[in-house]
């Protein structure tokens, strides 16, 4: 049986410095856990409240009170696992290539790395203030697309030189999307939330691309997330 | 000064049959709350805990307790109003229309609003059973955009053949939006969350279509408001 020490340090898995500290990080839920184990993930813990007859996931039974202290979800999920963290493989650049300069938001982190997998692209490359990918906000939002894509946390600009790659940023007053085409070995840069691309980044960039907005006035923005689908959709038509 | 009874009124705006008997609404934040002005919209109630002295908005100062009383965000904004209720204009088909079947997330209700403003689509078509637009999580996430765009309740079906839309669905088996055109006067219905569109609807399709994924194994899903995105940008583009 789990103890109440080892309960209490598994609850902190939700902030960084213990998920370093432990080595571990928490996933929620038996579809994306079992995305995990098969895409070669260690599990460490698993514990459910009630065992589901249709799972064949080992798991420890706990009660529902520690079950809340162990999820981050305001409604728990059935069953909750930790897993070992891993370092992501080697950086392979693909056709198009992706990386995020400052995202904050762990949300729209989760639903990028949701759309790499989607577009295919299993290399996404951060910035080192970008949230962190096993904060369990991200995870949680990324549907189990966390345990296929190798998200890499790096000084971007020195990354972006040393591996060739061709810069293309997101401004307003760039190029529209929907006449331009990409050089080889693009990589696009989508920018924080609030600062866009910081100036580091930005003095390395090649060309900047923009989405045209139909509206009359034009709308305020798009998020960050739905402008990355976006363009993921339109560049993976192309290239 | 506004009476505790007229706080506890304004309080429950959060739920929609109070919406109805008060005939309010309520916007959060001041940006959000200026455009809605800029449209039109009626202001019955504005305040504020603190007056911003670059705001001109006449608001009523009231203790941050009050606000938190008001307010639906956890970190409630300076600025809080009520406007009055109204119906859309009458419905003016667009050479590319969207329908929505039954959409329960006010997340996903408003940053689908988001983007039928960033994409000039100002009559929005729901079946009856999808959440309200006004609701504030709604209001909240069209960030402002549903100041400029028409929502209409209406049952789906009648309304897609009183009008002679084309409706084209998404289905997983559907054809490659990259390479399908669509037909004139076509209507996009985005189905349900977790059932897709409902068998009433389904039955007067006329074509359905899919984003295709290059991932291998192909992702779970798109979350559907980021489907609603790609779609839009794909076929702003064609029509």
């Amino acid at each position: 049986m789990v103890s109440k020490n080892a309960l209490k340090q598994l609850g902190q898995l939700g902030q960084k410095k213990f998920r370093k500290e432990h080595g571990l990080f928490a996933v929620e839920g038996n579809k994306a856990i079992a995305t995990f184990l098969a895409h070669g993930f260690q599990l460490a813990h698993c514990f459910t409240v009630e065992k589901d007859s249709q799972n064949s996931l080992e798991a420890e039974i706990i009660t529902a009170n520690d079950m809340k202290k162990l999820s981050n979800l305001s409604t728990p999920a059935k069953y909750w696992a930790a897993f070992k963290l891993t370092q992501p493989n080697a950086f392979v650049p693909q056709t198009l290539n992706l990386a995020l300069d400052g995202i904050r938001d762990p949300g729209n982190l989760g639903t990028i790395i949701r759309l790499c997998d989607w577009f295919g692209i299993y290399h996404l490359v951060c910035s080192t203030d970008t949230v962190d990918c096993f904060n369990p906000k991200v995870v949680q939002a990324s549907m189990g697309s966390l345990a296929k894509v190798h998200v890499h946390y790096v000084d971007l600009s020195s990354f972006i030189s040393q591996h060739n790659l061709v810069a293309i940023g997101t401004a307003m007053q760039g190029e529209n999307i929907y006449s331009t085409t990409l050089p080889k070995k693009a990589i696009l840069v989508m920018g924080n939330e609030g600062q866009g691309i910081s100036k580091e980044v930005n003095s390395i960039l090649k060309q900047n691309i923009s989405i045209p907005s139909v509206g009359s006035p034009a709308a305020e923005s798009l998020n960050v997330a739905m402008a990355t689908g976006i363009l993921l959709s339109e560049f993976r038509r192309k290239v």
